[in-house]
């Protein structure tokens, strides 16, 4: 028997979320099934199946780790021509007995915001608010056990006509970065001040914020104590980047259609 | 009884193209279930009912028309309060009994070409090769009974990073502007001379083209003999055109979550 980690990047845009769940497809569901199917285990429980980060619905990863215990070689891409295209195995690792998957000493999460003619310098005031450690109840979909985290940094930088904020944190509450997001954002429109961020990391109500959308967020990557060492396979990370052009001119293509037929719909008589 | 004409836009992606099917979606289907639901006609049949333009699957519209007779007064909304969204009446008129849908004098097809690096001198040279009235064997889906077509023009011109291919004709053969700009195209990469046209249009042997994706192509409108005194409806013009605004956000949206994730897992480890 060996312990195997599995580096996991995927499309969240297809699946009900990482979690698995009867007669909907997750992604953990499809990644069970093929390594059963590859005969790498039979019953998941047995084989001691975990994932780091259990992504929300329409969340996207380039690096989620899984492991999982089997008495057999790993070959991943055997194991990929089994998984949907939107899910890929990018690379394998040997760790010892003991690893523990859940508790990376930092997740790295890049969130992609569209609203325009936000003030740059608010949103990164109201980023830095959120570095250190926190009560994040006023963060979270749910009441949590323990809603303090610890966040070690918010960076925003501006791209053509977006903004990129990667976020790095121990580890995450339920709709934690989207809301954090959310709030940033709203700094950034200057419909609240930057020193609201403070009063809502120290609740005395708990207060709604709404999540902003899922599709936009990607789980980049995760970093533990001991570093594994991961075999990356080529052509596995080929087919994925491959798999993402093809999207991007797909989508990209669809976006022009839709606006060169609004404009004839004006023009056309 | 009237004869009621109705102007129709949709996105073509989500239907199986416009002529009804059994069991699949479709925007014949979809039009005549809503007329029979508001109540305006019973059997198909008995209304007579007609369209102009029988669209391939994919492909889009922002002025098919369909006719059929009906005692009732007709409002616009109420059929498109039934229609699902990607389908709307965009406006409706009385015609006389003898009108006939099927015959326009002129069908407009407007092209979005993706292909870059392409010659525009050489496109339009091959373009005006199809003008006039020719055997477009050659440039059908199958053998057509009279493959003698007249067209009127083919006119490109280069937007940002795609060509707007508009071609103007009385009436076409199935995928027939496919393969015509699959023809320009490949005349735009040098991969053909212009002069092939000519011989493509007069046919010897059955000659294959690869028609182009049906996803670009939008069917902008009709003209009749006689002018048809359509009542066109702001609100669902509207609406419509909200519509397109938002599809075309979200696969903007889209296409650059993917870029960034590329990017990403290049310089990410």
């Amino acid at each position: 028997m060996r312990k195997i980690a599995l580096k996991i990047a995927y499309i969240g845009t297809r699946f009900y979320g990482f979690q698995r769940q009867p007669d909907l497809p997750t992604v953990e569901g499809e990644l069970i099934s093929a390594l059963q199917e590859a005969g790498l285990i039979e019953d998941p429980k047995d084989a001691r199946f975990q994932a780091a980060g259990r992504t929300d619905k329409g969340v996207h990863s380039l690096g989620n780790v899984v492991t999982f215990f089997t008495p057999y070689d790993v070959h991943v891409n055997q194991i990929n021509d089994i998984l949907p295209r939107d899910i890929k195995v990018l690379a394998s690792a040997s760790v010892y007995y003991g690893f523990k998957v859940r508790y990376p000493l930092k997740r790295y999460y890049r969130y992609i915001l569209f609203d325009d003619d936000l003030d740059l310098e608010f949103m990164n005031l109201a980023a830095s608010k959120f570095e250190g450690t926190h009560d994040f109840t006023n963060f979270s979909k749910r009441i949590e056990r323990n809603p303090i985290r610890k966040i070690e940094s918010v960076k925003i930088r501006e791209d053509d006509d977006y903004y990129i904020i990667d976020v790095v944190g121990e580890s995450f509450l339920w709709q934690m970065v989207r809301k954090m997001v959310k709030v940033i954002a709203d700094v950034g429109k200057g419909e609240i001040e930057a020193e609201k961020v403070d009063e809502l990391l120290n609740p005395k109500e708990r207060i709604y914020i709404e999540p902003m959308p899922p599709e936009n967020l990607i789980l980049i990557g995760l970093e533990y104590g001991v570093k594994i060492k991961f075999k990356e396979d080529d052509y596995a990370i080929s087919s994925f980047k491959s798999m993402l052009e093809e999207e991007f001119l797909e989508y990209k293509r669809a976006s022009i259609v839709r606006k060169v037929m609004r404009d004839t719909l004006i023009t056309f008589k």
